[in-house]
């Protein structure tokens, strides 16, 4: 008996796909029901098996879901809260796979109402560097870290119903609450790709850019490889987490604020100490590896 | 016939080392003359035949002397140049391995008074994981960069005999002035490594550091990668090249300010235009290689 009878999936890219591809490897899933706003990209998931049917109607196919993954950008998540918030089951647990969790939990409490304790916000952290359902694989979080941010309204069942599924998935779990979950982007991930497209852009609108590029070397190089990240996926994602990466960015600059007062008193002793003290953690991070 | 009858060298580790290796692998050098303030380099660089004579009175080893380098860490230069300054031959050229400029042309200019024709300062871009006279190798500086940053005071024949030199060694040669120099490397690489040390620093003073590492991925590991390098290293290249850096450090801040402008005003275009702009100029920067 596998432990969820039926999924239902919207958006069967990447992400959703290789969700419904791992479930079912794991024989742990009934029927994959795949909604999606290309009809090629639903036909495609159909003839590659990730989902076993094309939903038309919403209406018709949540009553009965035991289990509802919102697996499209983080954009377009609030308007489909809204279209299957009437027609869920008692029992289906909604959840989703967004990078962002503050905008989502909000869309999420105006479009669940009293029905929130059905949705439980999760992000699987796993990309590739393809999408579409022919990118899709069952081995896609295997190992992979997913953090799951339940609200205070969810009851446990609800969210061991979403753990659970993830562990199908080969995931390693984690919790977080949505507020924690965006500081840490902010700063691991969203504000370093921010800094670096800062780097590259000051530099690319100079005169003498040539001069600059013609002697850029190694550590520019790993410096500036997330500058070269996709723009359009870069600023929604920035939007989408706008308070927690203002306040990191804030915090960042003033941090470099007491550098710039450690440099220009000459302060050997300080830049030493700040460098120091990054340079144990950064080692002390990557381990051995490197 | 070599090129150069004699050679001498202060600082017989990595950088001058390799010089005169090159140089003898070129047949252009009849004999090198190396200072240390280390016995055990100035003995270890004999045995290995990077040197042929440990030098024990300036006085007596510059008169006819063709090219002195000065090989030295930076803070070290202005000492050894007031020292030298008095035996140098006429026709003698020196020359430094300096990664900054600005200090040394001004040591330069306070130890040489009206010689300092004889002194044209350059910058080998080259370093290696290892340090040491046992470190030095030959083919260190082939396809190299090497920058020359002449003064108006050189005339050309001194900057003839530094660039033969190195082009020797197999370098490639540029030429920048001193205020170019610094600026170009503060911006492409000292500010970089400021800006990583900065952001691993303020993470890992914060209580819940533990979180922000463990979710920490790859974008994260380029990004700071240069944060494991080498503490007193990095302060003295900061304080060598302060006040290029600080002029960087300044103009990056306000890049800064206007980033976070577009964030906090929900700027998606204005987001997107940056990061497409630095996304375009670092694929164009790293070829096809990336």
């Amino acid at each position: 008996m596998p432990e969820f009878n039926k999924v239902v999936i919207f958006g069967v890219g990447l992400i959703g796909g290789s969700f419904a591809l791992a479930l079912k490897a794991a024989g742990e899933v009934g029927e994959v029901v795949g909604f999606g706003r290309s009809p090629g990209s639903l036909k495609q998931a159909l003839a590659l098996g990730v989902i076993d049917r094309a939903g038309i109607n919403p209406a018709h196919e949540l009553g009965d879901a035991d289990l509802v993954l919102l697996a499209t950008p983080v954009g377009q998540m609030g308007d489909i809260m809204a279209r299957i918030v009437p027609y869920l089951g008692p029992e289906t647990v909604v959840t989703d796979g967004g990078s962002t969790k503050g905008n989502v939990v909000a869309a999420a409490y105006r479009a669940f109402g009293e029905r929130i304790r059905q949705f439980v916000p999760a992000h699987p952290i796993a990309g590739a560097e393809n999408s579409g359902p022919g990118a899709a694989r069952a081995d896609l979080y295997r190992e992979r870290k997913v953090i799951l941010t339940p609200l205070p309204e969810n009851p446990i069942l609800n969210v061991a119903k979403v753990r659970s599924a993830w562990e199908w998935c080969g995931a390693r779990i984690y919790e977080l609450t949505p507020a924690e979950h965006d500081q840490v982007f902010a700063a691991v991930s969203h504000l370093p790709h921010l800094l670096s497209y800062a780097l590259v852009h000051d530099l690319a609108r100079r005169d003498n850019r040539e001069q600059f590029f013609t002697f850029a070397a190694s550590g520019f190089r790993d410096f500036t490889r997330i500058a070269a990240s996709h723009p359009e996926m870069w600023r929604d994602i920035c939007l989408a987490n706008q308070p927690a990466l203002l306040e990191e960015l804030d915090r960042y600059r003033q941090q470099l604020d007491e550098i710039r007062e450690a440099l220009a008193q000459g302060d050997g002793p300080q830049l030493e100490a700040i460098f120091a003290h990054a340079r144990e953690a950064r080692r002390a991070w990557a381990g051995d590896g490197e």
